[in-house]
């Protein structure tokens, strides 16, 4: 069958400009707002305060209030969210072999961990 | 690494809006232009022309057009599309187990060949 519903849910859910590689960067133990932010290059912070509250939404990322002084907030991926790693790993796999960066550069070679 | 450019380009490029669900048709031997419009339900025939060029500039389909009367116009994926199937194998079956249609129809079990 050509279509499925879900499978047309899922990507545009996890298809979203920039909500791969914030996945991505939460998968990696990335948790908070700056730190995502500082190491996704070209991110805006509304950009990135937006695409974290779809990802609420979504059930994909659960958003924490740790009581400290300062207060901390910190951002992680849910069970929904931590099952994406199959995908994840697979387009990790097709972008290594089949992207061409227009400008590569030094640390294209560590993307595969 | 959190941050992995060709990850970032190859999601952008799977993840725009459509265009996993014109793959995942395209995977499934649907070739003309008015058989994937009808086979993708709510998807025009300008974002599908749109979608079409976009996967053509980035390598992932290639046009035919085959001089018979009238001429017969027709979309592949290329061997860097026809790469994508365990990306496309991972979306689906992270969207069988996690993703909630908001209407569930008859057709959902039918998602998985």
């Amino acid at each position: 069958m050509a279509f499925c519903p879900r499978f047309h849910k899922a990507i545009e859910q996890i298809g979203s400009r920039w909500t791969g590689v914030i996945i991505r960067a939460l998968a990696n133990d990335v948790r908070r707002f700056g730190d995502l932010k500082h190491s996704i290059p070209g991110l805006s912070d509304r950009m990135l305060a937006d695409r974290l509250k779809e990802l609420q939404v979504d059930g994909i990322v659960e958003r924490t209030v740790i009581p400290e002084t300062p207060v901390r907030v910190e951002y992680r991926l849910t069970d929904k969210g931590c099952s994406l790693a199959d995908v994840m790993a697979a387009i990790t796999i097709w972008a290594e072999t089949w992207v061409e960066l227009d400008e590569p550069d030094a640390e294209v070679e560590l993307c595969i961990e």
